[in-house]
């Protein structure tokens, strides 16, 4: 018999099972917090890495989408490149991936994502999108420079309506390899939650390929949000597969990519410290790949938009 | 004890059982037929999408080549492309992915390919590359926007000699997510083909890699069948490890690519339009990739011959 | 438990099993020689492939990393080239994948590479990088265009204190698609020997990235050896994340790619044949990629050095 949802939380449990059983070769720490939360450290007190990384990618897809670490494109950006693809893209992009989740506990601060969102309810997004779910189990990633406390896993656990020992937390901060990987792995997701946004109809959206550079990580966390960010808006380029009008794409389409933005051409961390590091006071037109494409299934057109701004990227050697 | 042959419907059988598993994961509809043939909708009813068709690739492969979804060069289109190889060429690409069987009843018809062919031995191919067997089940992949009804699938069990509740037939069609991407993972069959079409020894053949760009999903079949062989004839890179002479090389390659036809330069869907649609009347030496390299194990030589044409892709903005 | 060492031995044979149980889909020849040994011919009598070659490297690699066909460069090279990546850069590329054992036994010579060199422990290397094991079963690599006998396996099973049938070794010229395939994914642990003989700290190394053009296959050994040299010495690109001082990088660095040798510039089998064939004569300096990019975790500086040298390897084609 078919299963009757994709069982968000279900298939990120089971893909950090997998992750968590190699602690040695990932560069991890697994631990219980009181409580018996399931903690998985990709990066705050461990080394983490590249394929630890790119797993906390796919978790944070739920295991809907696909990540992978390319040579990147040269003219663009020396080094490595990061993909994710998908046919899932609600689901696994801004039901799962995308970070909605302010988690905070007196000092403590976490960006939150992952499918525990969707157990939680709590985002207007969700009226939305749908792809709610009651799971017995919930899997969250923090991008975090602390590791959470079992006050941190207990309030998670209430607000997804599971035990404190079905919450698994995978935790790297930004400024760590895992951390870095599993942001610059989100082009598609910023492309759809400006998408969002901009009120275009989700459920028109098909399937989704995006790419950006990675950039080198940095030395704290201000600088590598900068950095991952500058990656996405001046190096990313998203596709996304739709059924729409061109009519449609034509209006639409020159306000998706990052360039719609007047903020756009700056590196994104002087434009963070304008809004004293505040994420979510950003022009959140600002968040979208430099480029993007619009296959539009309907009609067999292709609407382009946007540029590359290797030049901001070069700014990351200053 | 080693199995004494590849048992390509058997490969492709396991591969066809892994995604008709997941049919909420990749928009697919799988049924049973009367009689008991098993149908998994890729495209035709449903979405599909790039992992449905990457997957559909493989197995119409019988799971002997690896399929893969990377960023395409910008220089030549944008958005990604889709990459194939495999160490048993003929097996693979001739005697499984090539689309040798025009499957028809009454006003129904689909391209048949995937290894049921193989079972059949109705073509005059298979006298030439072996390959063939008879297996106690089979898997043919439909290029087609009907789905097949009880009368086709018997038909196919009664050619391939098996029960017809022995058979699994993927469709999609051309003009469908995953139809394309399985069409475009047939750069390097296409080369294989025109090699065979030339009368070299196909046995001298050791292995290959191709690429293509993943054109625009058309609106409809016959667009998208001009699309799909564009990438290939004005896109498509394939390099063949051989053991060949590298005088017979010289004389032979500039035959290969694309730009030794007469139809060569103009896109495909206009070629095909003069044909009124009969994809087996154009000149079978236009199926080809635009570039072919030729690494000769015997010699250690590279033979590179053909031209990309980039400027034919960009029609498809038109 | 989580296990307390990487147990580099035990996972190259678990992987070797799976690359063992297809045969016929790898052309492989398996065989067990008097004594129990297991030897898997990826090329020496029989055709192997690329899949071979790309298992083979990761088996050298100990299981801990990810090797990958990927599209090259056009503005480096045509065809596929090989990616790597590894968080384990030490045990997987020094511990395991360097050729540093001489496999000698009268007129048989064989570059003996993979994890059965971390149970031997008889290279200097060891003492500063630790990661010697005493395993129950041993992998090697060898890098030869001649079977191996029971008397190495018995010098081998000896040299690393296991039972003789406890002994896998696979085997590939380089002058064929495996054997090429495997040394062209030493792009990244090529640039760890190299920060290794320059006295680097290499617990400063986190984790690691490198891509080269995949040559077309040579003829004979020489030439192979000149070729996959060639491919990572004048196409290779590495990306190495360390914790360091940028002082040292700034240092060190310019010493690190290839065109810090006196002898880059010239094909490497014309250096080759200067040193009469005995590759450890070589100026140890030139084995190093191209490029090699440092990014410092402490700093968040990102530190490249060297040069592509497309021409040289344009000498490939004369």
């Amino acid at each position: 018999m078919p299963v009757a949802s994709l069982s968000l939380n279900d298939r990120a449990w089971q893909r950090a099972d997998l992750l968590a059983a190699e602690p040695l070769r990932y560069n991890l720490h697994v631990a219980r917090l009181p409580g018996g939360a399931r903690l998985i450290d990709c990066g705050v007190q461990v080394a983490g890495g590249l394929e630890a990384g790119r797993q906390l990618a796919e978790i944070c897809l739920s295991g809907l989408g696909t990540v992978s670490i390319v040579p990147g494109e040269r003219q663009l950006w020396a080094g490595p490149a990061v993909t994710v693809h998908t046919d899932q893209p609600v689901a696994a992009c801004l039901a799962s991936q995308y970070a909605g989740w302010q988690v905070t506990c007196e000092k403590y601060f976490a960006m939150g994502s992952g499918p525990m969102r969707a157990a939680a309810n709590r985002e207007p997004l969700f009226k939305d999108i749908g792809n709610t779910e009651a799971p017995q189990q919930v899997v969250g990633i923090l991008e975090t420079n602390q590791l959470p406390t079992a006050a941190i896993t207990g309030q998670i656990a209430e607000a997804c309506r599971v035990a404190p020992d079905k919450v698994t937390l995978l935790c790297a901060p930004t400024a760590s390899l895992a951390g870095t990987m599993q942001v610059v792995a989100r082009s598609l997701e910023t492309a759809l939650h400006k998408l969002h946004e901009l009120k275009f109809d989700l459920t028109k959206i098909v399937s989704g390929f995006g790419v950006a550079p990675l950039p080198p990580i940095a030395k704290d966390d201000l600088d590598a949000i900068g950095r991952t960010n500058d990656a996405i808006l001046y190096g990313g380029e998203v596709t996304i597969w739709v059924r729409a009008s061109d009519d449609e794409l034509a209006t639409l389409g020159p306000q998706v990519p990052s360039s719609s933005s007047r903020d756009f051409g700056e590196p994104f961390g002087k434009i963070f410290e304008r809004y004293s590091g505040d994420f979510y006071k950003i022009d959140p037109f600002l968040f979208s790949p430099a480029v993007i494409n619009f296959v539009n299934l309907t009609s067999g057109k292709l609407h382009r938009f946007g540029q590359f701004r290797p030049d901001v990227l070069q700014q990351w050697l200053t």
